[in-house]
């Protein structure tokens, strides 16, 4: 048995997400069924680092599946591109350590979420983002205002259906929200993320950037604890899974 | 009666091209059924630039119409947008000339040819490039052999079904070949292209680009005059059409 790392990316907009699901198509059921073909109609359970959410696209999601797979890993990638549908690729295939995981072994993840910032949409972009039409972002305010999230939080305010884990304590790395022209990119870079953790903190700013709320604002959401009090949840086609550290 | 101008994007993948035709989707009758909505229910012929193919896509395509709409140009756009599929999006709209046409008044066209030239595809942006896998094209090569159609020459030999039109007589004003890590840009501006002049044009750089003819084959080809020996129509989803002047 071999313990195979893909790097995978996909396009989430026809996707109920990355985990199998009866009756929906997702992203987990689309590459076992290719990697089937490859294991002579044998299925293959996968496991992803991130279990991205309908709609939630991936630059470079990690997958691990133990296997007798005998292809060299070079035309591995180009056999299950020819299996996989237009809107999954895989990136990559490497052997790794017999215990190696793609989800329990993560040490970071990045997120990247984009708005669209313009009164006029972008007709080839607009599967890739939020439309925020209505007003010019403060993309300053919303820096300031997410400077206390970074480091270790007890981010439950930001969880859908808290609790879901044993801990809603996270680490984030790096937060940064970058305005290119009418787009704002914010990466966000943690140790793990809680269910819709980015696009709620996304949610949250906006309403900073907007105006709604004054900078200081998020602080005490933080503080509070309840998710009632933070912003909306972000639309999911605006959110990208960018990078695993392992 | 005022005359419109109107500047559209629209993805090409899932049209049939601009102009109107029989039981197929095209950017045409979607934008005239959405101007009809905003006329009363009566009917607006409208004009284009380009009458872009089936699966071309438009970033800066323009559409002339003559109405009694007295919608102000900022709400129409927006009007005009909410009455439009995703895929088609009116960026703006201003008063012209009466006798201004879309199409006989544009003194200049662009456009933009993309390759991905890349072993693994790029699952956001496959519906608009021509994936080519196979080797590293050079693009230094496709400029020097490119450098014989600047200018004003006969491109009969570049277009699909000559003839077409009264003269197949265009000139080129602007040429070039950029390479941006694994993608190739063709930009081209002349005062008017032949049908699949750009695409054919592109298919034959391609041969040059991997090896498979010499720098100046083009040369050849062009003398020559004939469609046969030059190579083959690219496919349209890597084609934009980008710019107009007028």
């Amino acid at each position: 048995m071999r313990n195979t790392k893909l790097l995978v990316s996909y396009d989430g907009t026809d996707f109920f997400g990355w985990q199998r699901q009866k009756d929906v198509r997702t992203v987990q059921q689309v590459l076992e069924e290719a990697l089937q073909k490859l294991n002579g109609g044998v299925h293959l359970p996968c496991t992803a680092c991130s279990r991205t959410d309908a709609g939630v696209h991936a630059i470079g999601q990690v997958v691990n599946f133990h296997s007798n797979i005998q292809i060299p890993y070079d035309k591995l990638v180009y056999a299950l591109n020819g299996n996989l549908p237009r809107d999954v690729v895989v990136r990559s295939a490497e052997l790794v350590a017999d215990d190696f995981d793609a989800s329990r072994s993560a040490k970071k993840k990045m997120y990247r979420y984009v708005i669209h910032n313009d009164r006029i949409p972008d007709v080839f972009h607009r599967r890739y983002c939020w439309e925020y039409p209505i007003c010019k972002l403060d993309e300053v305010a919303m820096n300031r205002a997410a400077e206390c999230l970074l480091g270790k939080h007890d981010f439950r305010c930001f969880e859908t259906e808290w609790p879901n884990r044993k801990t809603s304590v996270r680490t984030i790395a790096h937060l940064n929200i970058e305005r290119i022209k009418n787009r704002l990119h914010l990466e966000i870079e943690a140790d793990g993320f809680l269910y819709n953790m980015v696009r709620s903190i996304m949610g949250t700013l906006v309403n900073v950037g907007r105006g709604y709320w004054p900078v200081e604002q998020v602080k005490q959401i933080l503080d509070g604890g309840d998710r009632t009090q933070a912003g909306p949840t972000a639309p999911p086609q605006g959110l990208f899974l960018v990078h695993i550290t392992y």
